[in-house]
């Protein structure tokens, strides 16, 4: 299968430029100039020739924060890998990093077995993984190693969450010095859970029990307090350090006098904390339910704050965490107990979308787009040149995307597995015309031609940015 | 003329791939992925098959600051335009950016004229222009304008050098306001030249004559004020600002402080400041004369952070200042008086070299050094996507360089037109093999194959940074 | 003449006690504990006794920074030694340190004699002086020596009013190595005058000539950056350095940050940027001339992080810049043209009971009063504790004050010789009961009972806080 | 008993002065300025008149951070309340704050019953209490209040030694939360033990057994991270926070950050992390066990770091942390395991001859002396101005100090209770001569004329420094 897109702008993580692509199976096989004729000579032998005038070509984008069916408290989050990846898919996004997540008293292997089984031959686009660790021990500190080896080399850690991920600072210094022994990263989940629980439990007893709780009992000056711990135990082991969600201008400033020192620490955001609120988490008759996620929104001055580390490469990704519950029955589970409300929320079809807002606003560059949309994952992931890019020998993972045209954002139209939208009624610039995962036209003019199983893992190398 | 450019790892700003390059005239025609047959296909229609197994291929550099025959001090610098990118070419640099200077009293325009005059058919490489202002006035300012129209759309002013090239901060303040209005970017030699010629007069009253004076009556604490004082100019104005030739630690804080506030403010520094120190300043028999450039070599302290900026991107590019002046007759005048000794070094020809000695030792990764040498120039001076990449449709200036060669750098090789080298009996990891300038191989095998003339220049967009 | 204060609350910088003080002719002859028996036991000797019964008994203030008598552009600032001295006193500032000007052209040791001279039997309180300098060459440099061996050894520089009092970067440098040799300080009016003219020209040119535009034309970004340079010299030079009349921000933050690293450098406030703001620039009509002074008030916002200065000591001091000039016929020389308002606002009188509406806010200690408005300029300018403090052997300058009094500030009652009140009808806490000026009653009951002449000059010793 | 103290220099926090102090009982009935005659009137009536001439009459210091008897992994530290006051009124100490220590599963009022009788009848000096609080639940956050009524109003907490005395950031918060409701004022010791404990388990679990290892494995960032942690509980709950024994620039700098922001943030070092390092942890022979404490002796480049910040009063108060155990029989529990030797050092005589040496080395000023060996101990725990400094009224804890006396410091000579001392052979500029405690003399010509039973419990007063 040949497929040739030509007369778009191809735009990669350094600028635009004038090319035409051409994919033999999975994977690109050249570039050529315009005005070169090789188009022409190639357009015959092509299977399919798709014009993309108008358009922009971008490397296919990079989740590298997605929960498919998390078991979370007694449930699951709502997208099954194959809902979860279909709706990647749709929004211009070829690669999910979803996490494996290792319950007390079993083993990291076993939970990797456990994940290959659910993923396997359910995703319709490439996927890898990261291991959470919630149970250090000496097994486990040693099954790291074979984790780095058999391509899942991040390991993400939670301050926050006591009695379910929480991990002690001792336990964090014992696996960041595997890290920095072994070359993997180790993601923090940063707040301060331990003073967090301290608050929640004083607001449920005075009787303060919707969702805008769960926002006022986690201070942004605990996102803070946690990450300038995480850094500092970092720095102590000689350990690469890897934020999740970060959503607090405290804990941005944190990151920043860390990177201005020159030490490994990295940090991603999400688009809801680019765009939603603390004022979203208080809508009343139980609908800030909705905005439940750990950090929550925060009040609406946090966001030029994240804008601002997106342009100066402070927040140097922006992920999802995807982690959709339905509001019928999996966010009710929290009516009268904010603190019963499952965490997460959906995202992971309208991330491209979202920062392209963010391109039309003039917060970032259209390069930057990509670079904290695609390349930049690529490349803290061990993907890259695989993925994060358009170059001959990648991946054929590309979507042609229509800068200009217009769409509503809407549970009615999603393709997330969740009876909500937390966009609902956004109206949107630009949308997602066609894409290619691994060389096959998955979405196009609107619809699906993807499936289940198309997606293969993906063995990571190392994280790409050590110094 | 058709080149094809086979098995090599072409490198640019994001990561290496393996990849094929069809060079059709003076363009890139197309990269090719290694296993797509392509290369095959195009080998026989190529006038020229260059195999670069165990190569990089890299984008040609950009040497943004660079001072051809200028005059200074009744004397001239000692490289032509034609000597001057000759050699650069030598090194692997592509596209060198000069500075036309504005005498005191004589038009923007006319000064654009005859740098134009002086390169015209002269240069080995492509080039572009930054302008000099010394003389802010009504008709400087509207100048400014038609500059920017023209492609020479960037501004270097001196906060030293009273007498000569100084501007008042009110004259700053009037061509940064012009500056924000034409999206032009202000460039700073930013150290306190009023004070320091205070200290100067009391070096020599005091009978204190040496050329290690030149550093010791330049404190960096007076580059650090100074770069602080131009950045708040540039708060008050909102003008974009690339200060040049960054030397001391206290000026890099404090650009990594306006950085980190979002402001469009950027900074280069020079190989000499990662390699050289107020020690060699401090060499007997007036050797020091050799190393006297402004601002001058600081302690030797001073280098690591300026390999660290260099990785967080505080630093964002390397040029050389490349300025040269013979030891006799030149460096020479300032015997006696460290003050008469012309300011400047040579380094055009080594800057590639030099940083990829930043590689070998672990301060940078392979990208890196192409983003600093090559793309964030081309991006910052508005020669992207022509220059600064290989990509489809940009300019054949490639470089095939190997990383494993030996050399030693020496006067009696180089070929810039100066009589000692500031690296003599260096030993360098890595060498320059074949050159290409827009699709011409200049350089090969130790042979030079281009010629005066054959370098154009550059009008140039605006900077492709700002936010 | 003995005085006895009985009954009083004694207030220090460190805090209050209950203490009766015994006055014997200029000069206090001992403090008693209030049930030591002794009060009584000197009562009867005692001329007078004072009952302070709910009254704070307290070093009198000691106002740093005044301009009595100052030619301005032609006119003179309002008070003269007599009429502002006597004015101080009612507001129970016993100690003013006036500002000797020199003009340019002139010695600094006959300024000094002709400050001596216009001061010399004229003042109702004890008087020191600073020095202007405006004109620094080899004469002046070594003038400054003798005026420290005269006691008047704090030297006030302008990084402002160019043409008037301006000092280049290299002047200023020349000053402060002569302070550092001496034991000197510099005192510093930081803003930068070179940039600020552009912008008043541009400001005038576009035909806005309101007062407001006094504020507009002065950003804070340039006493920011005015300050940071006075920093780096003092720096470089290894002068202390005193900042008169902060009202930034920008600039607070850059004493911080010198502060921090443990440099010698210090900041006064003024009232007029705790309690005014631009706001009142604006006002209609030309009223906001009343308020023209340099710097110029500031955006509401900047007067927390000035009240927090006050409480970290990252502001010392608060002074006055007391100079005065009278709405008619002085500050309408302005009208159509505000660069021509003479520069200035009255307020020697009510800095006392301004900072206690501090005390009163719970922005201030009552000790923190008395440490900023008397102890430490008294120690910072080598007065201590023959001032600044209730000690045996301390001048008898002493002030019952009355807490809870209370009273409203208006040109119809104040005692300065100016035709309006910045603080017109502003309700105040607290009243000024009687002055004591070395012993001598000079305000009691709401009489005025001293006299022209009995101020005398004092003789500074060198600042106490050097390290 | 009066005592007429004639011909000295007072010191107190802002500056010397000459003046005669007249004692009456227990407190300072007067002070009379030298020329007032009145201490020749005081003289015949007095029962004894010290001549002080040439020496410095100094408010007796406080060392608010004690330890005596205090129980510590099965022994006790070897002063008990008799030996260690008394060794303290030697070294010119009138007033200790010792550490009511609650064992888990007790109460805080039994637990300060319990100290009372360990104190009562064996106090050479007067003496207060901090509470240990080790075990936070509802009981003990309910006797908190209680306490604060009973004058011991601050609350020590650990966020070392885990297991022990180790409180979590949850219990840290409530503990906070009711200092904030009652103005009590939360003391921490900022290490985070819980990562350290990992460190020395390692560090045994190697063989590395020696004393040096607690240095190695307690490092400076673990003391830095801890100590931001506890100023973000502090700022989440608004409490105000004393970081004690402050031993690394890394807790300083975050002490430094939160002061700058107005906080309520204070800090006291040790006069052994001013004058020892890790050298000394690293003497041969188990000798290093003398100086096992906690944070351990740091490098040396960290004392500059602590002097400024007694100079810039980001620490505002030196105390010993005085908590001494014998070399033989006590530390040598730890041979071979160095976390067994027990933490402390012997220290509480020292105190205010060590500070001396900062004085005379100039790192200090004479009133910096005073104010952080008495009188801002004093304003901080509440004691203001019944001690802290030389007023009438106030205590007559008086120390008539000899600045030019030489000593040599040896366990030879000095009066606490252990068998080493940390400055064994250190020579000393600077001695007590006549110590008065209450008005009583304790101290006198190289005699002690006190004894147990003198010393009288303190309630203290709120902090004096909330803002």
């Amino acid at each position: 299968m040949r497929i040739l897109i030509r007369n778009g702008t191809v735009v990669t993580a350094t600028g635009a430029s004038e090319a035409d692509v051409l994919v033999d199976g999975e994977r690109i096989a050249a570039l050529a100039a315009r005005d070169s004729g090789l188009a022409d000579a190639w357009s015959p032998t092509a299977d399919r020739v798709i014009d993309a005038a108008g358009r922009y070509v971008l490397p296919g984008g990079i989740d590298a924060h997605t929960h498919m069916e998390m078991p979370f408290g007694g449930t699951f989050s709502a997208d099954t890998f194959e809902t979860g990846t279909t709706a990647a898919a749709w929004g211009g996004t070829t690669t999910i990093i979803d996490f494996a997540v290792q319950a007390k008293g079993t083993s990291l292997l076993s939970t990797l077995d456990k994940w290959h089984a659910k993923a396997d031959g359910n995703c319709a686009i490439d996927y890898g993984f990261h291991m959470i660790v919630s149970d250090v021990n000496d097994t486990t500190l040693k099954e790291m190693e074979t984790c780095v080896d058999a391509g899942v080399n991040s390991f993400k850690m939670f301050m926050a969450y006591p009695g379910v991920f929480y991990a002690t600072d001792g336990e964090i210094l014992l696996a960041m010095q595997k890290a920095a022994a072994t070359g993997g990263l180790v993601m923090m989940h940063a707040e301060n859970g331990i003073a967090i629980d301290q608050l929640v439990a004083q607001a449920l007893a005075a009787g303060r029990t919707d969702p805008v709780q769960h926002g006022l009992t986690r201070p942004p000056e605990l996102e803070g307090e946690a990450t300038s711990r995480a850094i500092a135990l970092a720095k102590v082991t000689g350990s690469p350090l890897y934020i999740v969600h970060l959503s607090a201008a405290q804990a941005l400033d944190a990151v920043t006098e860390a990177r201005d020192a020159g030490q490994n620490v990295f940090a991603e955001t999400c688009p809801q904390y680019l765009y939603l609120s603390i004022e979203d988490l208080a809508r009343p008759d139980f609908e800030g339910a909705k905005y439940v996620a750990s950090p929550p929104l925060r009040p609406r001055e946090h966001q030029p704050s994240l804008w601002r580390g997106l342009r100066t490469n402070d927040l140097s990704v922006v992920s999802t965490d995807h982690c959709p519950f339905c509001f019928n029955e999996q966010k009710e589970l929290g009516r009268g107990d904010f603190a019963k409300i499952p965490n997460g929320m959906p995202g992971v079809e309208h991330r491209m979308d979202l920062l392209h807002q963010g391109v039309v606003a003039g917060e970032l560059s259209l390069a930057r787009w990509v670079e904290v949309a695609s390349t930049t994952p690529a490349r803290m992931f061990g993907l890259y040149p695989r993925k994060g890019t358009i170059a001959p020998g990648s991946d054929a993972d590309i979507v042609v995307y229509d800068p200009t045209a217009r769409q509503t954002l809407s549970a009615a139209t999603h393709h997330m597995n969740v009876d909500y939208s937390a966009y609902e009624g956004m109206e949107i610039t630009g949308r997602v015309e066609t894409v290619l995962s691994r060389g096959r036209v998955v979405v196009d003019a609107g619809a699906f031609h993807g499936g289940a199983g198309h997606g293969r893992f993906l063995e990571r190398e190392l994280c790409q940015y050590l110094s």
